[in-house]
């Protein structure tokens, strides 16, 4: 055959088409199909410099791909990726490589990995992240599958990936649904993040009463700090955008009714699961949820009035800073500390310190602290959680009263800092040696008979209390 | 027949024998059957008053029962309740009914609720609350299934149900799974209950540094009061009781380290799903999963020692009783507002008023509290939620200083308080009209092109705009 790719694309939506462009300009040539042909000839008549290989079928689409063949799926997680993989096994051969690009559920990556072993096709879940722009100039990639297969495909993700001073922003994540899950937990965080920067940006706005401008270089002043960040970044920009008519700020006309995807939702439900808490991305999707119930909180705004009576605030914006600086360290514990759980659970042997490491680039939660992190795992590859590890114990130690003190001054003035707060609670709630579940337990075993242990033999054999006469 | 029960019980569990015993004592008879006749027997030699009319086979189970045949199963949720089912199916006639009253999961309800349709034969999902004890002399009683079979099944749930000042603790709840969704929520609203009351122990205790005996007389007092409950009750009568050599408080004995069943996890699965927040119930879960992670606990105690410095309490008793009722009013709402929800989701038409009404007895949250709610759904059927109540708000206005000062000064003293500022946080942003997820909407279309709508169009077209330059 005179002409094959090294890689193609099937799915030339948004995500898709960036992606075959950055391949085809860092590999040297794609190959693509997409089920409506509408999408592959707008993609190769609007890029005429671009050595696409459009194929007009399926099969013709095979044809064009070297051996063994690899194919990554960019399209609607779900159903249509099954569909896919049905019309697909038949013209493949063992060794060939199909790969999830979508936003897919991990548990639906780890049965399909199962489904297409069987027919000697190794399957790849990968996040993808970084939106469009990173498909087009370098994504950060979240492969999990077969590792010796990986090295098939590794060359390619290496080439088309984002880059940092710490390499290429891929790495192979773990065995069939490793992928997905840690891309998965990305979005958690992101959730968790954007939320905090949510609150902090309320506390500014409403208690300290700064201005559009005062807001804007804050936040520029922060992206020059330890915050520096892809979403801090973006911030200052976004409230530098005056409105339409040259009024204001655009961000001041934008509703506040916050949508949500699948993922954020997932990395609660899969933590619930493996009984991890994630409070902050918990609360980042309840400030969503509670955002969209718009016309009732108007109603409860009228009826409640101007609650409380509203003390002047006692911090100011360096305070702000540092509390969620500490804040940012509780989440991500969090969300590392889940990754952690499940790469034990499913036997990934995840390498936390290449996970902090491809988020440096590429995706939306890119920032300096994961230098810290990559840093910590790197000193102590078996870290038990972010809080054990000693820089970030420093931090803590310095920036916990600032917290504390965001959270209770917006409190008393009514400001919502749920992100913020349930940090707090996280981190008072670890370094706690003795919490409140010995009464809990007591309730349990009095009106339940469910048994409780004793502090003086910790791994010893339950008991039961008659607690009640 | 010489001789017919009008209910019977299969599996004679803890949960099944009491039952079965309190159905004897109130209707004259009860049939039985269990798997292993061992605890057939047991019942019977044990029970030898009680009219029972014990099958040694399914079939013969079935023979002794009244048409339409009513029978309720007493078994472990899951599995163990289709494969009674199956064995069910080929002995019953068209418009008997099988009764699951065990923590069933609502939608393995509906699923079989459509099943057994299919035969002639209705089902019913039963949530049971109250315990052992609650099964034995009168449970809170939770029916969901078909209106017009229910009228079978309502004489005798009503016989053997608790009862209150305001009738039998059992009412139709709706059809196919309601019943088993309103005893999920119940078992939330539980876990957010008993961690609210570990939390304001544990501030006592630590924070106001109150002994054993103070403790005691503390929620012995409170349950004279507005917070009069069974759990506040049981705490009473735990802080009481002494260590087994005489020496302190058993309590004190009692480690750390809760644990959990489904149900409380369950209700927050199911509220992501509807978008509903429950954050005093994820705090909840969260703080029983903390306690569970004893040595790492242990660890960072010792390495961040006692954080912070520690300013003096700024609260005293009345105040944090104060801030304890306003965060249950919080947490109430949450609970029954994913019961809505619900209702409205599966077209349920579930009565609130009833709802409240039934929990007052025989179930672990009940409480004087539900009157009052109660009362606001029988003055506003229609309420879109608790604190849209005027009572509550009334209530909310004077105890919502408390709830902050509580909160703030517990926070300031490193003792974390997740589900009392997760209510705080609920109730301030659920009265507050202008959210600032203007702003996570703006960063989610400046990254991810996710469009927004806009505030003086807030029905209008979703735009896009280039953010970033």
């Amino acid at each position: 055959m005179a002409n094959q790719a090294s890689l193609g694309i099937i799915g030339l939506g948004t995500m898709g088409s960036n992606l075959a462009l950055n391949i085809a300009d860092r590999c040297g040539q794609v190959a693509v199909w997409n089920l409506e042909p509408d999408l592959t000839r707008r993609l190769v008549t609007e890029n005429p410099d671009a050595s696409i290989l459009a194929a007009a079928s399926l099969p013709a689409f095979v044809k064009s791909l070297e051996r063994p063949r690899r194919m990554m799926m960019m399209i609607t997680a779900g159903r249509p990726v099954d569909l896919v993989i049905e019309s697909l096994i038949p013209l493949l051969q063992e060794g060939d490589i199909v790969v999830d690009g979508g936003n897919s559920w991990f548990r639906d990556t780890q049965r399909r990995e199962v489904e297409l072993k069987k027919h000697g096709i190794h399957f790849f879940g990968v996040g993808v992240s970084g939106g469009s722009d990173g498909a087009r100039f370098g994504p950060a990639l979240m492969p999990g599958g077969d590792p010796v297969a990986y090295s098939h495909l590794a060359p390619t993700f290496e080439a088309i990936a984002a880059r940092t001073e710490s390499g290429p922003c891929v790495a192979h994540i773990g065995t069939d649904g490793a992928g997905h899950f840690v891309k998965t937990v990305h979005n958690g965080i992101e959730y968790a993040d954007m939320q905090m920067i949510a609150e902090v940006y309320d506390v500014m706005r409403r208690h300290l009463a700064l201005g559009p401008e005062e807001l804007a270089s804050t936040f520029e002043a922060w992206n020059g700090g330890p915050l520096e960040s892809f979403l801090i970044e973006i911030t200052g920009q976004i409230l530098r955008v005056p409105g339409p008519a040259g009024d204001g700020r655009l961000v001041d006309q934008v509703l506040d009714r916050a949508g949500q995807k699948g993922t954020g939702r997932w990395t609660v439900q899969v933590a619930l699961e493996l009984g991890i808490p994630v409070p902050a991305i918990s609360a980042a999707l309840d400030a969503r949820a509670l955002s969209s119930f718009k016309s009732e909180r108007t109603q409860l705004a009228e009826q409640f009035g101007s609650l409380p009576a509203g003390d002047g605030p006692t911090i100011d914006v360096a305070r702000i800073h540092d509390a969620l600086l500490a804040a940012k360290i509780c989440a991500y514990a969090q969300g590392l500390r889940l990754i952690q759980a499940a790469s034990d659970e499913f036997d990934w042997s995840v390498n936390l310190r290449e996970v902090a490491r491809i988020w440096k680039g590429g995706c939306i939660i890119r920032a300096r602290f994961l230098n810290e992190i990559m840093e910590a795992y790197e000193i102590r590859p078996d870290l038990p959680g972010l809080l054990h590890a000693e820089s970030f114990r420093e931090r803590l130690v310095d920036h916990q009263a600032a917290l504390r003190d965001v959270v209770a001054s917006a409190q008393q003035a009514g400001i919502p800092v749920p992100a913020l707060a349930s940090c707090l609670a996280y981190f008072d709630s670890y370094r706690t040696e003795r919490l409140p579940q010995n009464l809990t337990q007591a309730q349990r075993d009095a009106f339940g008979a469910h048994t409780y242990q004793r502090t003086d033999d910790p791994d010893g054999a339950a008991v039961h209390t008659d607690w009640l006469d």
